[in-house]
């Protein structure tokens, strides 16, 4: 094997200490309102807050990382406390009558602004499917209920509220199937073949973004792929976590070529996306070469580094090759060197091309308590495996 | 006098050479679509297409550019005809029956995209009240309705289609009163005082985001300005502009006291603004030094640094102050070393906190042929003048 017992050891105890020790207490310590409920989730460098706007994605997510924690190991009481904190927050405040899942909201919950999207809603699914495992409540039908509208709003055209205009070519964004994806996973736990063939059809769907072995973030109507630079864009960590996500279905549904596929997803956007002269992941590229028109393309952001940490050793424990082992090593240097804050703990999120920190907080509208600790996690699983 | 006669010369020379032999021949050359009508406003370095979305914006704001030169000088009918090329193209499929106007539209005139907001509507009047003059077409009654639309938009609960949020709590965006002060700069032209009441309100609207010399790009309805990174935000380049706007009034309205107020607006939100450590104007700052949300905070942008060299020329020509005049040639020179593409034309938009260029595009959704050529075209003007 290619690493040794002892270099899996210590890599093991690393990755224990940053999630159990740096990144967890920090959430712990700083992120619960004691007066409101629910999450503090824009906290600056040493947990100070410095918004006490409540993201909905951030709010769910946490809540799912503390459910899921406690979950695998029964062991903490204070993890289930954590998460139905925010639990009870979301469901008091969250989710409308119709099932619509509001984006963000006032630190006491009154609603700031509703997403024409339907991420809140499966932010909102997933907190719900893994918090009521915990707590042992029965939910099923409500969780079906709720997918069925999350359903409807990915694919019926203006569901979300968004007109639908005769010019916009966009027929999909990667981002849709493969949350569905990630969804169900969580949802239908020992109940696969419920949802066999929206995983079928997600899968289907998120095969279809791939062209030459890029990954496109948005699919086009008429199948060209050069007109606009939406239909050239790529997003290599998104591309690598759809690589995972997929891997996942592939060992559960044993099927060998979608294995490879996956594999090579991870592969060839880390090849992509890899910046050669600054190191780091671009956040976002042009299939063609041409500049893309996002202004922070050239960012290098924790979570595409977290995803590719944990999709190359997962690379690697299904198919035990070197190139990936290294690869996990190398993005695994970088995420620790750049992201990680051993005083404070949780991790960074933002540097410029050149690898220097652009911002100083911990928490914010995008960035909560999921991508560092559920990477640090599905690694340490798979690094104890090993 | 500051400047020497000859100093004034060569910057009058320089100012003319970049506008008259860089810029505008650029968009003329490669920006007319001959094919569809409109201008391609995504355009590479070397004025290559990269997309050929037409957002509305850029087209309308080139139909204004073209409009206000020929207008102003009657020499080039080149200039007439290539305004008319947008205009025309705008009119057959930029604006809805309801005078609401989309926000991008593919190559050949379909809807793309309709924002929530009315800044599509504030460029496409500006573009129809220049090109009516330039065109000898009699709009009044038009450009009148088209006005009463947009009022509605800006300040009827609703009426831009984003639901109103019991949580949302800003009041007012800074963008809103700058926008319509400078359309009716546009509209009004000789018959001011029929806008008399909106004008003194949109002065009113701005000047309560005037806070201890810091102007603040959103208003919160309790006053508070600290439980949010939305209450803090400013954008130093922002506020110039909104104080040469003003300023342009206060010279229209003989008003002492507003001429004073908008000069020290662009004086204090540069200092504000200015990046001590690598020169230039950061994009966005928290008005209490805390980290700002957004990305691309850090970055220089072409158009702050267009409006604060015009701002500072402006404060020159009204006060003769010797700091101001210090500042103009500052940000001049920042700006035309950082972003003039003397081989090429037009200016490149966007660089790195420590001013390495970022995107090689000269056009993009966000940038067309206006801030350049405007600011040129108006610091040019004043030269001429001193």
């Amino acid at each position: 094997m290619i690493p040794t017992q002892s270099e899996l050891e210590s890599l093991t105890n690393e990755f224990q200490t940053e999630l159990f020790e740096r990144v967890l207490p920090f959430w712990m310590e700083y992120s619960p309102d004691y007066q409101y409920g629910g999450y503090f989730n824009c906290l600056d460098r040493d947990g100070s807050l410095y918004d006490s706007t409540k993201h909905v994605w951030l709010q769910a997510r946490q809540v799912w990382m503390f459910s899921k924690l406690y979950n695998d190991h029964k062991a903490d009481l204070q993890w289930l406390e954590m998460a139905g904190w925010g639990m009870d927050f979301l469901t008091k405040y969250a989710r409308r009558a119709d099932n619509r899942v509001y984006f963000s909201l006032t630190r006491n919950g009154e609603p700031i602004y509703l997403q024409r999207k339907m991420f809140s809603e499966c932010f909102y699914i997933m907190a719900l499917a893994q918090y009521s495992k915990a707590s042992g409540e029965h939910l099923e039908n409500e969780i079906k209920d709720m997918f069925k509208t999350i359903w409807e709003l990915a694919f019926v055209p203006g569901a979300t509220g968004r007109p639908v205009m005769p010019g916009n070519m966009i027929e999909q964004t990667l981002a849709v199937p493969m949350i569905l994806l990630n969804v169900i996973e969580e949802i239908a736990d020992d109940n696969k073949s419920f949802y066999d063939s929206e995983i079928h059809y997600c899968i289907q769907a998120i095969s279809k973004h791939l062209i030459d072995g890029k990954m496109y973030e948005n699919l086009v109507k008429d199948g060209s792929q050069s007109e606009t630079s939406a239909s050239r864009l790529l997003s290599p960590g998104h591309a690598i976590e759809a690589g995972w996500f997929l891997q996942h279905w592939a060992l559960e549904l044993q099927d060998s070529a979608l294995l490879e596929t996956s594999a090579n997803i991870i592969r060839n956007a880390f090849h992509q996306g890899w910046d050669n002269e600054f190191e780091g992941l671009f956040y976002f590229i042009d299939a063609d070469g041409k500049s893309p028109t996002q202004l922070e393309w050239d960012m290098k952001l924790w979570w595409p580094h977290c995803e590719a940490m944990y999709g190359f050793l997962l690379n690697y424990a299904t198919f035990g090759l070197r190139e990936d082992w290294e690869l996990f090593l190398k993005v695994k240097a970088y995420a620790f060197e750049h992201f990680s804050d051993p005083k404070n703990g949780e991790w960074y999120g933002y540097l410029n091309r050149q690898g220097r920190l652009t911002h100083s907080f911990k928490g914010g509208p995008y960035k909560g308590c999921f991508h560092v600790p559920r990477a640090l996690y599905y690694c340490y699983n798979v690094l104890k495996r090993l």
